[in-house]
């Protein structure tokens, strides 16, 4: 077992540091998310840090990092008050890590990254055409973190578009038929495949393995 | 392709609704919070919704659930200031999970669950001795969302054990090594393995992969 200290994480090089405290809260969710900037200049943004903040409302939330610099992703999403969100799968992860490249503010990522746009039932913001799980959302609430400047965009979920193979009759998503994958660190990407899925657990009652 | 609204989704069973909002966001981290109480009872919680906030200085989040009915590890992080972080590996999966069951309040779910307290260093929240990944955590701030009643838990991390065998050259964890699980929905488990790393993305290069 290896032991590293605050002081000693505070005094890493900047990159090693970043690597290590990104990997070390587990696997995240890889997702795009999708906006049209006010002149319709469309953005594509790959991002772990989608998170479920409920389920009734349903509400998502993501953290976005601080606006110092040119946010395209933040000011569409601000202005126009709608975004996608679009899960990346194994066939795309090439394309989805280079959305993350710094491209000029007229340049959409989807053309450049060679993603396509899709617009459905008229939602305001482009949807990922390759994504088999895509989420319209409706902004509702940005909540500044003070100690770093970043930022909780919380959201709500108007329109889900689903591949129909993975929706199961209890309303799970079977994510590994549409070859999801998830993220460690800043960069490293990975297949998924299932191992065990629990019955309601109870206190005095043994797990069952339901599937 | 299935499309679903909001009123849909609205008016949906509400288990129903739980699985498939539980599942929309992709995969979740698989990790288990310890604490202790005022009176020495430790607790053990897993949870899907740990975040990475930053990393200089480097914070994690974590959504808590209303506190509207019993919840001691929020009481147990609020009164004592400290708690931990652990990974689950595909080895303990069962117990891990059954750490959801709503045991008394004067129960500890290390004892429960078959799961080791560890301590280390003086820290005063107990980690997850089968744990190969754990942080000792110091809490901030906790950020009500007005929503639906959850809490973003921000902590800033004391310090890093690790298995000297997952950690990378360059400051990454390979998580596959120590064979840590992600989550999907609410009960179902899966296992990991590397899909490719990539380089540094920018804008008129093209992507290489590192690994």
């Amino acid at each position: 077992m290896k032991s590293i200290s605050r002081s000693e994480i505070d005094s890493m090089e900047k990159i090693y540091r970043a690597n290590l405290i990104n990997s070390i809260t587990g696997y995240k969710p890889a997702n795009l998310i999708g906006t049209i900037s006010g002149e319709g200049i469309t953005n594509l943004a790959i991002i772990s840090s989608v998170m479920h903040l409920g389920s009734n409302p349903p509400l998502i939330g993501f953290i976005q990092r601080p606006v110092t610099v040119q946010r395209d992703t933040y000011e569409n999403i601000i202005k126009t008050g709608y975004y996608t969100i679009n899960h990346v799968h194994g066939e795309f992860i090439g394309k989805a890590h280079q959305t993350s490249a710094r491209f000029a503010r007229d340049v959409s990522e989807f053309e450049a990254c060679d993603l396509s746009e899709e617009y459905i039932n008229g939602f305001k913001a482009p949807y990922v055409k390759e994504s088999k799980v895509k989420i319209g959302m409706h902004f509702l609430q940005e909540i500044p973190i003070v100690q770093n400047g970043t930022i909780l965009i919380i959201g709500e979920i108007i329109d889900i578009h689903i591949s129909n193979q993975c929706l199961e009759k209890d309303g799970n998503l079977d994510l590994n038929l549409v070859n999801d994958v998830c993220i460690s660190g800043l960069s490293t990407y990975h297949k998924v495949s299932h191992k065990a899925s629990f019955s309601y657990a109870k206190p005095d009652q043994q797990l069952e393995l339901v599937v």
